[in-house]
């Protein structure tokens, strides 16, 4: 079903997430804009801060995908080491880009504060990447090849994908319609099993949810032509009813 | 310095996170147990419900770590394909076991719940595993090798991993302060970075935030002896404090 469609992997560089300390806060916004581009997310990895383990992560699914796209580990401290470890696992260098540098004086002019030492240090990216701006802090992201760095802060990172998501190949969107039953998977295991066997070519999912404890079930139907998902929908509703099961259709 | 200590990594199983419906909710609580018990967190994947990228994805995984943990993917539904992809994975079949069998029919009872076709389906694991209890439903997560198969639901994992925790091999905690500055990650990096040249044993962390439009730094020392931490933590406050920067320690 996702033939000839684009693919792609997130990597999350941080340290601050696997020790615990910091709740994962990008991938669930990257996950639903490459949904709405077409575009299959096929697997997130977290790493270490670690330029070993970036290097051979972001090379082993560079080669698998359309896309890569990294969050985290480009500020101006010596804990930053992505735009380092991205230009090695390109075999090129970093250097000083004009263009970065500008922007970041820009952004210092306008919000009137004062330049350090550490300042420009993220207009240092890899020889032949090109930049990727974003509206919030002066610092750029950059892509090289068919890898996107962008920012670990959320609201930096949003920005810079929204300045690059319309260069981005499209796939036909899967569409999707959700249903909710006050019953736990296990009553209507055997209505979804039957009704996904006959329609190979949508997905029925299945997610458990509890309420003052009692179990209940959203399902939800997913393919990439809407009149197919819709029959299926309506095909499961008419289940219920004959089943005497209340549902409540959410979108 | 992390030599000697006992590494995991964390295999999430979840279309509906891939999809972006759902936030990932189950890492940063075992990231946080692993760190307590000083077993090193080296990576998270979050995959498909695909089986050939799940069988995949764990057997790298194994060789690798000293343990790996899945979470999703184990309730009675079509779409729940981690266990028998597990089986597929070390090579053996799935069984009913008697015993996973009598803990959901305790549950039924305690619970005056009405058995369904599907209820029972969850007793089946791969032979030569280990059953994992839970105190939240009836149904069981398994361990098989190295591999803790828990479910996807955050409160049920939470239980699972309880159960097990004090059977895992421990390593040496990581200790760690932290302190927080009004001042932006480029206004403090060359003291950052100077202070983690002297000392190497510890890792200096720099984490920006940004209230009112004003950034802020939050400095994570970790190391593995506290003394160590301590004096780190200390030199870093005097080198703010000649510098008259106000910070706060928050742990």
């Amino acid at each position: 079903m996702n033939n000839n469609q684009p693919s792609v992997a997130i990597v999350i560089i941080g340290d601050e997430i696997l020790s615990g300390r910091t709740q994962e806060r990008n991938v669930q916004f990257l996950a639903e804009q490459f949904s709405e581009l077409g575009i299959l997310l096929n697997e997130v990895r977290i790493v270490r801060d670690d330029e070993a383990q970036i290097i051979h992560t972001v090379n082993e699914l560079r080669e698998k995908h359309t896309y890569v796209f990294t969050t985290g580990g480009i500020g101006p401290t010596h804990d930053d080491i992505t735009a380092k470890s991205i230009a090695k696992a390109f075999g090129v260098k970093l250097y000083k880009n004009q263009e970065a540098v500008e922007m970041i004086e820009q952004y210092i002019r306008r919000t009137g504060r004062t330049p350090s030492s550490g300042t420009f240090i993220t207009a240092d990216v890899p020889e032949r990447s090109e930049l990727i701006h974003n509206g919030v802090s002066g610092a750029p992201g950059f892509k090289i090849g068919n890898v996107y760095v962008l920012a670990g802060i959320p609201d930096i990172a949003k920005s810079m994908f929204r300045n690059i998501s319309d260069t981005l190949e499209r796939g036909r969107k899967f569409e999707s319609s959700s249903i909710k039953v006050h019953k736990g998977e296990s009553a209507i295991r055997d209505m979804l099993h039957d009704t996904q066997e006959k329609h190979k070519d949508v997905q029925i999912g299945s997610y458990p949810f509890e309420v003052d404890g009692n179990w209940g079930t959203t399902i939800v139907i997913r393919g990439q032509e809407l009149q197919k998902v819709k029959i299926v929908t309506e095909e499961l509703e008419g289940i219920f009813n004959k089943e005497n099961i209340n549902f409540i259709r959410e979108k």
